[in-house]
């Protein structure tokens, strides 16, 4: 029953894609061949923010339907990547080291948290970073703004934070309505403060050899990790990130290449994108699109991080939805020789990796080691 | 006789890379391992700083000879890319551009740069630099700074070009002398100015959907404009850039993928470079290793951008040496559709890009379009 909602509703979306797909490729030939552009300028390449749209997934591979033969039905033989216990064991570490740093320095780290709107995901996602602040020793500062708000009011609450001792890490939690400018107010976060990672100078430093950002996005962070503690060696290893986005898909492939992987990224206007994944030992995918990679995109023994949640209803579940993730399960772990469940994977994994972020800031800012 | 040096000097390259390379390799995995880190440590995932080292060229693949079966020998039928006639069109674009900007504002742009010792490469470049400079019309100064200068020397040399307004563009040839932070000087170059695009700010807005950098590095920009002038097309292909330098290989494979390619990226310790190059529509190579990239790692009818440069001994030729590139040019052309020439196809773009961005910066500095 389950499994029939979910097939039909990624039929659907997959038929929506599609259509998108088409108007966007025909609008990116002709931005690419500079067709609108005026004939006296120097150069054809075209500006690089006119190339940007939304990731729209519909490709010529089927989701729903493997080719024939590629049924996968053998014994389910994957380690399953406990994320949840990993992550819990990361924070009872940071709890133990909170409470040394108060016993020295009378201080504890603090993070404060800018949310802008209503959305139900965003506010589920601030209150759980709150309460893991709360059970590791971790101050925490909420301003929640409407959503309406003018960008000048969000600025100032950041600068706020920015110059207040007691705040050791800043974040504005996205996606903010569409009347904000997200780049102009995720530049506004101070550099030493920027637990998440986000501001282009940091995503620089962490993509350039011989240099290290301050942070490193959290969820790129916490699946490094989850590579790294499942014993995943990741240097020499082909690993193929699956999406684009600046929160998780750009950082992770910057990060798996800082270790050594030899690097594909694979987005919405990859041709047959199961081609190229299936080649990969290390597969980490943030598309959001459910059940995207099948048993027949992977290689027998690879390793898969599904960094996906993508709410689909279910009528059984107690608030009428569950998560899923990009990688169907049931076929991944006939398949690959480790993988992250959804929910109880990455997700985690993303809060520890920020109140480990939050913790290092505040060692640097009160000198403690 | 000129190819039994080319031959015998790769061989003794790939036999000392191949020591270094073991070195390296074992070196990494107690990194990675966190076997030379403190057990009280809450993450295992290493600093990224300690994952640097220099690229080691020298995979299990041979350079040198290609397995049976792979010889090349047809007919040359790739487009050879005229890089100096290209970049001469843009430079006579620039050069008009500058006069009509001089006849309406009466100022001219402005390039400063500033270099670092008496490396013979270096001040080839910079000569070149200038004379570009000097054909186009625009203002050039230049800095010579002692090979021992002070790190302070050069930031305030930077910090005078940061703050005159007659200068639109300031760059510091690369590398600098050892003692120098190349880190720290860079950072101090003005974002408005940064033609070179090797802030990590700029890299950043590189690299992020939804941003763009005020400036895009040089070379990249060249291989992207070359790309699009040649009509090749390149969203939704798939390309391989080999080398992952901050200068090269990095902004290129965000540049690519900005333009909607499927990137993999090829370095020192990818296994079988060849195969992955192998499936590439667009190869990109940045790795300065000469005739690395042999027939057999194209795939037939393959895009070819070489950016290697690397000084070969040749006794016949005028200097003592020849300038080589990382593709094997005689083989490339008898397997790809289309391949850049070393020299006569980067080099010249790329300093036809500088004088764009330095173009680029005087518009937007005097509000002229």
């Amino acid at each position: 029953m389950m499994r029939t909602t979910v097939t039909s509703l990624t039929q659907k979306m997959v038929v929506a894609w599609r259509k998108e797909f088409k108007r966007c490729m025909s609008s990116i030939v002709t931005r690419a061949t500079g067709k609108d552009k005026q004939s006296s300028q120097i150069l054809v390449s075209p500006p690089l923010v006119s190339l940007d749209f939304p990731e729209i997934w519909g490709s010529s591979s089927d989701h729903d339907n493997p080719p024939s033969g590629h049924e996968i039905c053998g014994p389910r033989t994957a380690a399953i990547i406990d994320g949840k216990s990993i992550a819990e064991e990361i924070r009872l570490g940071i709890a133990s080291e909170v409470r040394r740093m108060k016993e020295y320095t009378g201080r504890v780290p603090g993070l404060a948290v800018i949310l802008v709107g209503q959305r139900r995901d965003s506010e589920t996602y601030v209150r759980n970073k709150m309460k893991a602040c709360e059970e590791t020793g971790i101050n925490s500062s909420l301003v929640e703004l409407p959503d309406d708000c003018k960008e000048d009011e969000v600025i100032n609450a950041l600068s706020h934070f920015n110059e207040d001792p007691s705040v050791n890490g800043v974040l504005v939690q996205l996606p903010l309505p569409e009347h904000l400018d997200e780049e102009k107010i995720l530049n506004v976060v101070s550099l030493e403060k920027d637990v998440d990672g986000f501001h282009p100078e940091s995503m620089g430093n962490l993509a350039m050899r011989g240099r290290e950002p301050l942070f490193i996005s959290c969820t790129p962070k916490g699946c490094i990790e989850l590579l790294i503690r499942s014993g995943v060696t990741i240097t020499g290893k082909k690993a193929v990130v699956i999406g684009r986005s600046n929160i998780v898909g750009l950082p992770t492939s910057l990060l798996l290449q800082r270790h050594h992987a030899t690097v594909s990224i694979v987005h919405a206007l990859t041709k047959n994108p199961e081609q190229l994944t299936s080649e990969a030992d290390i597969v980490v995918t943030a598309a959001g699109v459910p059940n995207l990679v099948r048993g027949y995109w992977l290689k027998p023994g690879a390793v898969v991080v599904d960094v996906g949640t993508c709410p689909v209803e279910d009528p059984t579940a107690e608030l009428g939805y569950r998560l899923v993730g990009d990688v169907c399960f049931e076929e991944a772990v006939r398949v690959a020789s480790a993988v992250t469940p959804v929910p109880g994977g990455v997700g985690p994994m993303t809060i520890a990796m920020l109140l480990s972020n939050t913790l290092d800031s505040a060692k640097r800012a009160y000198e403690f080691t």
